[in-house]
């Protein structure tokens, strides 16, 4: 395959494949606290390349369109080139992580109602908070129906996901989501993996996400394994 | 009169007199960076309730239900005893302050489509950011109307005031309400002051607001005066 490096995050590589279409490698590295946090275990790359794929194809199967083509060996996805937003969509069932200290509220309460919240995407920023004004207003999206497309599509994602994770003995307690444009429609790009949601085991309550290594609870490779081990067909 | 003191804050005193009003008594003393800087100036807590009472009137007139009752001098408000949101509502026109930093963006740069945020009222953690959705979802709003009723009052105030500020020679840069209940009814509450607005000089650019204070600019008294002098009837 002929590829040339577009960029490389701290997670991934994105290479152009030709034919509007990218390839996606996913690397061993782990980070945390934008960066400032670093880690690795080998094979994470493919755990978190299955793991995508598997979630993505289940969504598609669930009509929400995504971007992507096929899983590639050993560790990268073929996509379509989205034209990404500038936006990360994080979606919260239970109150966990930054937001419990932020907001002076308890770790782990159940939400009635799902808090969407969102980041624009900046590494030199720190991807700093925004809401739904910042996006109309900064011109991050080119019309209103962009956004609430983009919204109606993350709350059906985690209908979907919420009772998929649920059936395998995970509580979904939060995800982020990065959406895209292509010929005209809004598919979901990027990524979900254990680096991007958080998943505890429903009856011990044990962490199975990158929590793991931001707060130094050991056994990260554990996690993701156990992810994938309970979603794999 | 006789009253008794619910609350001091860092700008002001709001006892109770009975009868479900209360009387904010404007205080000379300025802080910033959520009250790690101090400062005073002689008259300004005079000038604060002037200001106040001189838009909170000019609103009532336009429309817009206000805590208002009556100037009590030389410094405070009888108003209404509403029962606050724990929420500060801030709209911008302009971009300035912390914003510009925040999200990389050029301050002074208007916008086309005013910017509306959320903040949680507390002065423990700092007056975390917030949006609508943790509004609904963590019930700091009884019903979604309520916040549709205070956007919408924002909105409204913004073009009153626009207006108001801009006829005397003077640009509505952004500023912030708060809103509460009374009798079922939605009221602006609080205060409208160089402390929780930014006023820029239609044609010099000249700072006229707590911004004087925060950035060490000087001449912070002649700022607030300069307001009054140009909205007193």
């Amino acid at each position: 395959m002929d590829k040339k490096l577009l960029y490389e995050g701290k997670a991934k590589k994105v290479y152009d494949i030709g034919n509007n279409r990218v390839l996606m490698e996913f690397k061993d590295s782990l980070t945390a606290f934008n960066g400032q946090k670093k880690g690795s275990f080998m094979g994470k790359g493919e755990l978190n390349a299955r793991i995508t794929n598997r979630i993505f194809s289940l969504l598609e199967g669930a009509g929400v369109p995504t971007a992507l083509e096929e899983f590639v060996e050993p560790n990268s996805l073929e996509m379509k080139a989205l034209k990404m937003y500038p936006v990360e969509v994080v979606l919260r069932n239970i109150i966990a992580g930054s937001m419990a200290k932020r907001l002076g509220l308890k770790q782990g309460t159940e939400l009635k109602i799902p808090i969407i919240e969102y980041y624009f995407k900046s590494d030199e920023l720190g991807d700093p908070w925004i809401n739904e004004s910042h996006i109309y207003a900064l011109g991050y999206v080119s019309s209103t129906e962009e956004l609430s497309r983009m919204k109606s599509l993350t709350l059906r994602i985690n209908e979907i996901l919420k009772k998929f994770f649920r059936d395998r003995g995970m509580i979904l307690v939060d995800f982020k989501l990065e959406f895209g444009k292509y010929d005209g429609e809004i598919l979901l790009g990027d990524e979900f993996t254990p680096d991007t949601c958080r998943l505890w085991d429903a009856s011990s309550g044990d962490v199975l996400d990158k929590d793991r290594f931001r707060r130094d609870m050991g056994k990260v490779e554990w996690g993701y394994e156990e992810v994938w081990n309970r979603i794999k067909e």
